[in-house]
């Protein structure tokens, strides 16, 4: 339905709904009218998907700490001062540094094949030439862990754990243990490498990476995830009985290499010291563009705060766009943003992240004070004619502003459809041609709905409950 | 709604409709009944999916000339005597040999990155460690033909033209014009390699290879395809200018290596030396395991003939299944049987081959005297059940019995829904779990249905029209 939701459609069915917003009574009608003249001009933004396409074009990967990631960072500040925000600029940090050289894998002996695999993230070297050993199959992470003591001594385990395909995404939380967990457990157990079936819910050629949890796993083996059809064809032929396969990963490191966040506001008017705060992260896997993860967040949030700019009045509060470094190899730009920033986080009255791709918004979580949840309703009745329904409120944001919540600041998460998210995500398939501009475009009028309501009102979503809503 | 379509769903139905068949008074009601039963088996057939399974996972990949080629003339030797059939045996025959070593490219200069490519198949080696030029675009090939001479002098030309899809697979004959003559049309000009976007209606990172044409392009020039969302990407960069790819190929090639056919038959009766053929081929390309392209095939003839030769009594004429080797590298099995059984191709009463995937039957079209149509349209009416339609009589078969037809010899053609087809085509994903298995068993079925018929009857194919028939 949205797909063929014109702005003209919009107005007519706001004007056909119960003013809810306007009823409960919080919101000012001129900033609730602004907002709907918001989203319509959202629902027709190409600024949104130019930024986009022209990130996955012309940079294209852009791995943390790279120098691909560093040109991002350059093409970033050009763009948006060619935007015309203010405060543009970088904050530079550093991270421990990994890539992939080489990976490959081939199951020897009597049924010689290839088989599609990719190194996960903090995986380590095999020795020069590969790694040959028997196969050890589990269901889950839970059985290996289970295995008994020196049972994979020269082995490779094989985490064969298939994920949940759900619109929530909530499938990706249990499935993504296996790829934190698996090199600890198997080193422990006396394996030389593990392999999992990819952190995914297709059933393409390609391999899911990702990061290995840095708490133990983290370099602890040579680590891969074997495509879904490798895996089947891997479970297949251990019916048949033993196989041996050769691995070859290949990694380098470093120390330290820089990576950075850049940073642009639309400065306040009244408030401006008061800061509402829309991130996305700028680094992706190597494998594709990371167009869907992330660049379609930046793209969104970019888009959102630009509208907001165009307005002929600042609004209230200061809207600060972050394009998050190092998001992928462990949230490094999330901390660093809260520590260079520790000292106004109570400043930071709401903060909102893009990054779960570019599917429609289907719900409105958040994580505010129990006062402010009549805040979040009115918010939530003007953007309901994008379809989105009301959540609860026990979001912690998204990666890079979990840190954020942690501290005390509230977010407001709006959720996007990923029932395919994971059918293409850290995947050489993460290419631009899968953007539904349609929805992405209705992802860009819900932020500058939200982001205009949070910057023009003077809310305080920390507010706790009174006593009378707490004794309802 | 052939996905739900049991056995006894199906009887249901045969009793329900008009015996179009019996009315024509060409097929004994006996033969129609066993071809009916035969149907019913087929749907729950498990013999061909089971051979399918097998040879995609025990053999994986098996491109022409190759060492698993011949392991899987090993494997299909020992699977047909299995199933108890007569006459099994391998006819040897020689090819030229090709394979890939290396393939890469990237894009050089402001925007580097990676695209994914695959060699075509008799593509010429770079030098080795590449060579780095300019990208030329083109829409179609005819517009390759028709710039000035000498004008890619130095230069990488790339046919960016897309393939249309269709159920019969028709957008194929169009698009594959590019991938048969890119590289001498480019050579002719002066280029020194050249690109094409990918034969294929996908859009996945998963290029697609397959044959350059013999006559001149093959080993003209080194010569790719590019994935659909790479192709895309070059697009968007040649928009912006000038782009420069580095592309590395590096190919293995030998005068002479062994490939070969491999023979079974359900030994006829009353009728032994007349031969009803039915084939597929036995190799792949080496990127996927040649799932559907072509193991199904070969799974959906055996099966068929496996169904026949379980009857009590034999059929009449000789059912002889043809797993042809070398295919996808020229049609050199179909051209050695044919060399081979020159003295007998009289004998062939009708061929018919199952080399388009998977998906089901959904016509059935002809190459057969305008006499014999009442034969084909008898037979149509048995499978009509099967959701299968009428077709025109201008077959002129599959690609390894196309010999066979300009030979004279009458084919039928069992046309299966390709609308998918090319997604998968030529590339990594041709694995096993693309396969539905109640279309591939819908497929067994009518094979076996339409093989006893041509085998238990005394039906000429190459009947010309009577006087009669012509008068109308």
């Amino acid at each position: 339905m949205l797909r063929s939701l014109t702005p003209f459609a919009l107005a007519a069915i706001v004007a056909a709904m119960p003013a809810a917003a306007d009823e409960i009574g919080v919101l000012d009608p001129a900033i609730r009218a602004q907002a709907t003249a918001l989203m319509e001009a959202g629902l027709q933004d190409d600024v949104g998907l130019e930024f986009t396409e022209s990130l996955t074009t012309e940079i294209g990967p852009r791995m943390a700490g790279s120098d691909a990631e560093w040109r991002a960072r350059q093409w970033a500040m050009t763009k948006l001062k060619d935007l015309n925000f203010q405060q543009v600029y970088i904050e530079d940090f550093n991270i421990p540094y990994w890539e992939r050289v080489t990976e490959t894998a081939s199951v020897t002996g009597n049924n010689p094949q290839d088989l599609a695999i990719t190194a996960l993230g903090g995986s380590k070297s095999t020795a020069k030439g590969g790694v040959e050993a028997e196969i050890v199959r589990f269901a889950s992470l839970a059985e290996l862990k289970s295995a008994p003591a020196d049972s994979l001594k020269g082995k490779i385990a094989f985490i064969d754990e298939r994920m949940v395909r759900s619109q929530d995404g909530s499938g990706y939380g249990v499935a993504v243990a296996k790829r934190g967990g698996c090199a600890k457990a198997a080193a422990d157990l006396g394996a030389v490498a593990c392999l999992i079936r990819s952190v995914g819910t297709d059933s393409h050629r390609m391999p899911h990476t990702g990061g290995m949890s840095r708490e133990g796993a983290f370099g602890a083996l040579p680590a891969g995830a074997l495509a879904a059809p490798d895996a089947d064809q891997l479970a297949r032929l251990l019916e048949r009985g033993p196989v041996k396969v050769k691995l070859n990963i290949q990694v380098k490191t470093s120390v330290s290499a820089a990576s950075g966040n850049v940073i642009a506001e639309v400065e306040g008017s009244s408030r401006k010291d008061e800061i509402v705060l829309i991130g996305c992260h700028l680094d992706s896997w190597d494998l594709g563009t990371g167009a869907i993860d992330d660049a379609a967040g930046c793209g969104i949030v970019v888009a959102a705060a630009n509208l907001i700019q165009q307005l002929p009045q600042k609004p209230k509060r200061t809207i600060r766009v972050v394009l998050y470094g190092s998001e992928e190899v462990g949230l490094f730009g999330g901390r660093a943003y809260a520590a260079a920033h520790a000292d106004e986080l109570d400043k930071h009255v709401l903060a909102a992240e893009s990054d779960f791709g570019a599917g429609r918004i289907w719900r409105l979580a958040s994580g505010v004070g129990e006062g402010a949840l009549e805040y979040v309703a009115a918010m939530q009745g003007v953007v309901a004619p994008l379809g989105i329904i009301p959540a609860d409120n026990n979001s912690k944001g998204g990666p890079d502003i979990m840190v954020l919540g942690a501290s005390g600041v509230p977010v407001l998460e709006p959720g996007q459809d990923g029932t395919d998210y994971f059918d293409l995500h850290h995947t050489p398939d993460d290419t631009f041609d899968k953007i539904d501009p349609a929805a992405f475009r209705q992802n860009v009028a819900a932020y500058a709905a939200l982001t205009y309501m949070a910057a023009q009102t003077d809310w305080d979503f920390r507010k706790a409950a009174t006593p009378e809503s707490e004794d309802q």
